[in-house]
C-alpha cells in the first residue's frame, strides 16, 4: 500500500522538518543540563524553536485543507503532526521547569534523562522517515525501540526519586526535584505515544 | 462539505446545550473563587450541572444508536460530545479540591485561572456553533484563541507555583496549592483538547 | 452489524487472554495490599503478567498485520489493545510505588482501591467478551458499572488524601501515599478508558 502512495511527498518533507527541529530541541535540553552554563538562554533558545515547531504543524494543517488527496489518512496527519509536537512541548516544559525551580545545579539522573530524550527523538526522527518508504519490519523494529528507551527512562526516573526519598532533607527541593524528573520522563512517554500513533497508521495501512 | 449537510440538526442543538451547561459551570466556578461566601454550596451546584452535562452526553450516544445519517462521523460526533464533557469534569474536580483541601481563602492567582477558564469555554461555545454553519476560517481563528487562553492559563499558574516555592513555609499547604493550580490550569487543557477535535473535524471533512 | 462479523474469531479470542491476564493482575495486585506478606515477590508476579499482556498486544497486532479482513475496524482493535494494555501497566506502576516508597503497611483506604479495581478488570473481562456477541444495551450496562465504579474509586481517594492531609504530619509520607492512592484511582479511569472504547465501538457499528 505504501509503495503505492502518491508522488506529492510535502507532507513527508514537513514531517521531516519537524524531527529534525524536535532533535535540535533535545540537544539544547541535553546541553542544558550536561554543562548548566547559561540555562536561561537555553530555555529561551528551546522556546524558538517550539514556536518553530508550532509553525510547522500549522503549514501541515494548512496543507491538509488545500490538499485533495494525501498519502496517508489525513485524521492521521493530524494525529501524528499533534503527537510530534507534544514532544517538542515537554522538552520546552522541562526547560522551563529547571529555570521556574531555580535549581543549583543538575543531578547525574537528570542528565542521563536528557540523554535518553535525544536517544528517544533520532529514533523517532528515523521512524518518520520510513513512513511511506520502508518495510513495516523496520518501522516496528525502531518502534520497539522508542518503547525501550521509555522504559529506560522510567526506571532511571524510579530510581532517581528513591534516591530523593532516601537523601534530600527538604520537603521543599523533594517536590521540585520529583516534578522535575518526571516531566523529563514524560518527554519520553510522548515519544512512544508518536511510535504508537505510526505503529496504528502502519498496522491501518497495511 | 458542511454546506452539504442533512437538515437534521438535532446533533448541533444537543452540542450547544453542552457548552451552554458548561459555561454555566464555569460562571459557578468562577463566581465560587471570586466571592468565596459559600463555596460548599457552589460545588454542589457545579456537580448538578456536572451530572446534567453526563445525561446530555448520554442523549448524544443514545441518538447516534439511533439515527441512520448523522451530520458528522459518528466517531467525532462521540470524541466531540466526550472532551466536552471532560472540560465540565476537571471544573468539577477543581470546585472538589478547593472544599477538600478545606482551604480558607483564594489566592488572586486562583480568581485570574478562574477568569480564563471561563473565557475559554465562552470561545468553546462558539466553536462549536460554528460547527456546519461557518467558513473554516473562522473555527480556525477561534481554535487559536482557546490555545492563546491556554497559554495565558499555563502562565499564571506557573508564576502561581513559582510564588508558591518562594513564600509558602508549609510544605502541607504548598502541596494543596500546587495542586489546585494545576487543576485549573487542566480545565483550560480540557479546552484545548476540544479545539483540538473540532478542528480535526474540519481538516477532515474540508 | 455485530451478528453479522467473520467467523474468525481469533481477535475476540486474544482480547479474552487479555482480560484475563488482567483480571489474574488485579487479583495479585488485591492479594498484595490485603494481605502484604511478600510485595517484592507480587510486584514481580505482576510484573510477568505485565510483560505477557504485552505479548498478548503483540500477536494482536501481528495478527492485524496478516489478516485480510477483520471483525471489528482494525484501528478500533489497536485502540482496544493498547487501551486493555494500559489498564495492566497501571496495575503495574501501583506495585511499583508500593515497593519504591518501600511503605510499611497498607492503609484500609489503599485495600478499598485494590477491591474496586479488581472489581472492575472482572466488568471490563464481561464487557470485551460481549463484543460481536450479544445486544449494544447489555454492554452500555457494563460501561455503565465501570463508570460507577470509576466514581466510587474516586470517592475513595479523595477521602483517603483528605484523612492524609488531616493525619499525617510528615509531608515525605503524604507524598508517598498521595502518589500511591492517585495511581490505584488511575487504574479504574484506565478501565474507564477501555468502557468508552467500546462503547464507541459500538456506537460506530450501530
Amino acid at each position: 500500500m505504501f509503495g503505492l502512495i502518491p508522488k506529492d511527498e510535502k507532507f513527508f518533507k514537513l514531517f521531516k522538518d519537524m524531527t529534525e527541529n524536535i532533535i535540535e530541541g533535545a540537544k539544547l535540553l541535553k546541553d542544558m543540563l550536561d554543562n548548566f552554563e547559561n540555562p536561561a538562554e537555553s530555555q529561551r533558545n528551546i522556546k524558538e524553536l517550539e514556536h518553530k515547531g508550532d509553525a510547522i504543524t500549522h503549514s501541515i494543517i494548512k496543507k491538509l485543507n488545500t490538499t485533495f488527496v494525501t498519502p496517508l489518512d489525513r485524521e492521521d496527519i493530524y494525529e501524528l503532526a499533534s503527537k510530534l509536537d507534544d514532544i517538542l512541548d515537554l522538552i520546552d516544559v522541562c526547560a522551563q521547569r529547571v529555570i521556574m525551580y531555580n535549581v543549583e545545579s543538575i543531578p547525574p539522573q537528570a542528565k542521563s534523562l536528557g540523554f535518553i530524550i535525544l536517544q528517544s527523538c533520532i529514533v523517532v526522527d528515523k521512524a518518520v522517515a520510513m513512513l511511506g518508504k520502508q518495510s513495516n519490519e523496520q518501522l516496528f523494529a525502531l518502534c520497539v525501540e522508542i518503547n525501550a528507551l521509555e522504559n529506560e527512562a522510567d526506571r532511571v526516573c524510579r530510581e532517581a526519586i528513591s534516591v530523593l526519598f532516601d537523601e534530600e532533607k527538604d520537603p521543599f527541593q523533594l517536590i521540585k526535584w520529583k516534578e522535575i524528573y518526571e516531566t523529563l520522563e514524560k518527554a519520553t512517554d510522548k515519544c512512544e505515544d508518536a511510535a504508537n500513533i505510526l505503529e496504528s497508521v502502519v498496522v491501518k495501512n497495511a
